[in-house]
């Protein structure tokens, strides 16, 4: 039984926002979205979340724009931490990338997620989707995961099907 | 690790709603909140969920109504389903004690959720609690979990601090 | 033409709150509806409001509770005050006693509105009518309005149909 | 005092949207916002507008791509129609432009409106600038408006400080 469950410590979880549709923002001035503060501290906080976290605002790009760098400093972030237990909010389009990127880290269980409409909408998928990753975070077995449209999906056997906007299992 | 994770088919989740705050709705004309239709399937399309579900409605009783009659309803259901994976939501006043009644039950992972706001708020925890169920369930060893305030707790190990407003681990 | 129209200063308005379905929230610890604090300010802010204005929280009463006193306390701000344009953000169930009370008060356009689902409901009327009620009190001459399902009423010429939970004009 | 309010028959309101930020969507599969169906009937709907009005999607345009004969489109759409209250949904950056092609036409009351924030977002001025024009509607006498920032401003006396991202008057 994972050992959250066991102990009566509720081990911390670690968020990391890199932007996405989940964060975009419209701005009229300029006739298009942005992505400036995430939306992820607020949402925890709608969603009375007591378990300890922290957030951290690590970049703000539409996930098409992450550069071979930005990868490197997300994986840092999840190397050097003390947290095994780590939820990454990114953009739907390369979330895959990233996953195969953190694969070779060990002993942290690590879930990305995002969202295909801004947790700013009325109707979105945001706020269920963190909510999703954030209990994968405490149960799953370390390796990464990539948690959308329902289901956990492990890291490396998942793809997005862009035709129709959703996330499949690939072998 | 969780067979969900290492076969290519996806479990099915069996989610039964019994009522409670996230039900509620309010009525102008009857000057009150009442519990009619759960918004349960609407959240579970707004997040656009794929994974391959079934949503039953047993009840819509704000839980402190919930009789003894009621939680066997509740338990039956779970017991003779050939669904493994559960998720029930649920009135959060009597939430442990569903869950007490649920314990004995083998071989089903059973996640009860609920909110301390109606989903059809503005500002609800609805679905990310929701969400944090529906992935406990593809995630938790068999067992009754409660999936509340951020943590997903074990069952017959959590209870409801009134006056604080959330839940809590007890020994 | 209206007075507003042709000066280049912007007559404030003054809006009062009262309570009613428009500002009802719901308590889980209490599990019922309850008046605090109004949203009428905030959701003014939402609107991007310029105009001038001043919002006075009076009462936080469901208009079935009002008594003669409220009442006369509403009216007694009215007249005393300096404003000529007035919003009264008011539970839907007496509004029209409350506009008759108002009747004989001389040189103020006075507006009534409220909600038939809370404001801080994701799905509601609130703002169209504030909105509504807004945009009356400075177009409308002296006199009592009350704004509701998309019409500015006059205060003496409409009742609720409380059947068909709408507002409708009567001789 | 206007007609409206003397008669029992509620005088029909005619909608026409145009696009503008009020109607954008986000589009994940296209990494960003666009036009397409307006918000506007289902906004009129969640008010519960039971006021008899018609509401025709002429143009689906961010405002900065309207062209000449979009405009007279919009004013023939205005002049040939025997409706003589008429909202018009119109992006905000040059809402002021198209309020000038329509200062000619007499007998009718033209209010345009738009939003900062598009209509599906949670945190919109939207619904509050529609009841705001729906109300001038009924109410002012025959001119061209511009209901925008809380002030039914009007059309010839108004522009958009797009620095401040507000309307306010000008001489």
């Amino acid at each position: 039984m994972p050992d959250t469950l066991q102990t009566s410590a509720l081990e911390p979880v670690l968020l990391l926002t890199t932007g996405g549709t989940i964060d975009k923002q419209y701005f009229d001035a300029a006739s298009q979205y942005q992505i400036l503060d995430s939306f992820v501290p607020r949402l925890l906080g709608l969603a009375r979340v007591m378990h300890p976290f922290e957030c951290r605002e690590l970049l703000h790009k539409d996930s098409l724009d992450l550069t071979d760098a930005d990868r490197e400093l997300i994986a840092q972030n999840v190397r050097d931490s003390s947290f095994t237990r780590i939820v990454i909010t990114h953009g739907t389009d390369t979330m895959t990338q990233t996953a195969k990127v953190l694969l070779g880290i060990e002993g942290k269980t690590i879930v990305l997620t995002g969202a295909l409409a801004p947790a700013r909408f009325n109707e979105t998928d945001a706020p269920f989707n963190v909510g999703m990753a954030f209990a994968a975070a405490q149960l799953a077995p370390p390796g990464v995961y990539i948690a959308m449209n329902g289901t956990v999906f492990r890291g490396d056997r998942v793809m997005k099907d862009r035709a129709r906007q959703r996330f499949v299992s690939r072998d």
